[in-house]
């Protein structure tokens, strides 16, 4: 396949806007994520066709059972058959494989999108296989349960939903994942694919290890028996992740095995300085250290950077491949949350009019800026 | 000083072996550890006499002020001075000094523990100073506030408190500091000073710099707006303690330089090997690797390990140091939490008889097995 062979999503695409435009939904994959994905679009918008197909057929039948899915289907191409949006979520190291498979049964040009935790090679795959038609994406949730048992209707509410346009992706195909998340009830945050493996391997996927790691140091010591009965908060604190399922993290470093190298390689180097600046009571090093990072932490969790007024822009753009990346990303990279985004086609050649909505008025500001900066002149702008 | 110049606790302590018995007891440093000890003493003990002492006079008028003393010192003199007890609960790296202090002012024999987070130098220090009336102690509290104000008289209810007695400690002073901490609400807890350092590095040291090292790592990536938003529950839990005071860890980990170089070492190695098996795509590796930090993370929180049906043991010991030490640290060694402890001195030559109290029916076996590999020979038990 050349890009030339790639499905034009502005001609072919069902050009779905916005969620209320959906018809039908595939879930391949109904564990804990398909499985409330299933039941937070029953619940937004009951009378909606919602597929499902997992590997585990009692998997799909209890999603069934749950009302998460109408309807199981027995194959890939079932599900696809007709649907405006696939949605792949099983175990990540399954989902190139499953996209292998949409390729070659998916014409009817439905949009493609993913929950995989790493994106680079999967958004490669992707485009390589569905071309504009593919969005990566990944829902920050942060569950520790598995399993349609634990499928819940709430689990994406407020949380972010990252989605990795690319210059290839449609924008069409953008702005109906982004729809789709929304509706949810997630908040869509468009990111590059490599931005995204580089964020969750330090955000993730390294204290992860660590977490393992400091447990393993621990139970190694000699007073096993009084170290049971010691361990205070602040370790509960620290290892609570080391309880998680080891396959679905030999599958989810594995997916970011280049990234996850790299956060490993730095954290390394930064505990071999520290321990050099203690053994040398280098005492000022220490402390600035932990006061840096404590003022970091606080500032994490104690400011809501994404919200604010709501601020609508409006602007022409060209209608190439790109544009929609460019402008997402470009409001990611300032914090500012792309509440609702559209693109209409003008009836002008070759352009068309993009509008979204941002949260905060400082941060709307500075995007027309930067989008200026870009080469995109926002000609209107709605309070 | 020499050894024989060292006051022998059993002629001219107090024989203080139950809280009972307590009539005043010093604090030093009525910050939120010291103040919680006296507002849980009075709770317990309303008649009994509590003496506090702070650096800052504004704390130890607040600690009157909440009834956590009766009286603030002018002195450490001044408080020590007819006390049964001397509590140090100031910031660690002021303990040696206070200590100092103490070994000049305190003639009147009364038994000294402190709370700070390391113990070898401390102790050194305490056993240089005060010979057998000295007894380590570390409550196992981690509450990440400070000051008098955050004071409450339950914080050490059913925690662990450490002693570490030495083959110096005198077992009264063991036994008053260990029915001292009970009434408080703790349990004691008995491990050698060095076998207690290297398990806080583990246990707690290693995890702060590891998180503030996290918290580190991540700030610095680039897309720190979209870093923001994305952080999850799980980068939430591993970095919590990174919020701590600067201040007060670099006093701590100064406290305890070696054995928290040592951990550092071997957590960077351990990375440095994993990242190496990531790398390689040695999966298996890495499944075993956090399938066993897995393991030992619900082993460390499943099972109250110090627990079980009260069993009381009986024996007679030779009246020489040591004994207590290596009783008590050979039950911590089970896992056998000693619930209750008093020396009865014989009218026997050089011969008392301790009684302890242990709890868990299986423990005390092993216990009483592992002392007679000692040489001691438990010969009363009373269920």
């Amino acid at each position: 396949m050349t890009p030339n062979d790639r499905v034009s999503a502005s001609s072919s695409s069902k050009a779905i806007l916005h969620g209320s435009t959906l018809e039908k939904v595939a879930i391949l994959g109904t564990g804990l994520i398909g499985g409330s994905v299933g039941l937070a679009l029953k619940a937004a918008r009951p009378g909606l066709q919602v597929i499902g197909l997992d590997t585990q057929p009692a998997s799909a039948e209890a999603a069934v059972a749950r009302g998460a899915i109408d309807h199981a289907a027995r194959s890939v191409e079932e599900a696809a058959t007709g649907a405006d949006l696939v949605l792949l979520c099983m175990p990540v190291d399954l989902i190139p494989e499953t996209l292998g498979e949409l390729g070659m049964a998916a014409h009817g040009g439905a949009i493609v999108s993913d929950v995989g935790s790493a994106k680079t090679t999967i958004v490669m795959e992707g485009e390589r296989l569905l071309g504009p038609l593919f969005v990566g994406g990944h829902p920050m949730t942060g569950s520790e349960r598995h399993g349609i048992e634990a499928a819940d209707a709430a689990l994406f509410r407020d949380a972010h939903w990252v989605l990795t346009p690319t210059p290839l992706t449609a924008s069409e195909s953008y702005a109906a994942v982004a729809s789709f998340v929304t509706m949810l009830g997630a908040r869509p945050v468009a990111l590059d694919p490599s931005s995204h493996d580089a964020l969750v391997a330090r955000l993730s996927h390294l204290p992860q290890l660590a977490a393992s790691a400091i447990v393993e140091l621990a139970a190694g010591a000699g007073d096993r028996a009084a170290l049971l009965g010691l361990a205070g908060p602040g370790f509960r604190d620290v290892t609570r992740i080391a309880a998680s399922d080891p396959d679905l993290w030999v599958a989810i470093i594995k997916a970011n095995t280049k990234a996850v190298v790299d956060s490993l390689t730095i954290l390394e180097v930064r505990l071999k300085d520290l321990g050099e600046a203690i053994a040398a009571g280098r005492w000022n090093e220490l402390k600035d250290f932990l006061g840096a990072a404590r003022a970091a932490r606080l500032e994490l969790f104690a400011k809501p950077e994404f919200g604010g007024l709501p601020v609508a822009l409006s602007m022409m753009v060209p209608d190439r491949p790109g544009v929609l990346a460019e402008v997402t990303t470009a409001a990611t990279k300032l914090g500012a949350n792309i509440e609702d985004i559209r693109i209409v086609h003008s009836t002008e050649g070759g352009r068309g009019r993009l509008e979204l909505v941002v949260a905060g008025e400082d941060r709307a500001e500075q995007l027309v800026e930067d989008l200026l900066g870009l080469g995109y002149h926002v000609d209107r702008r709605i309070e």
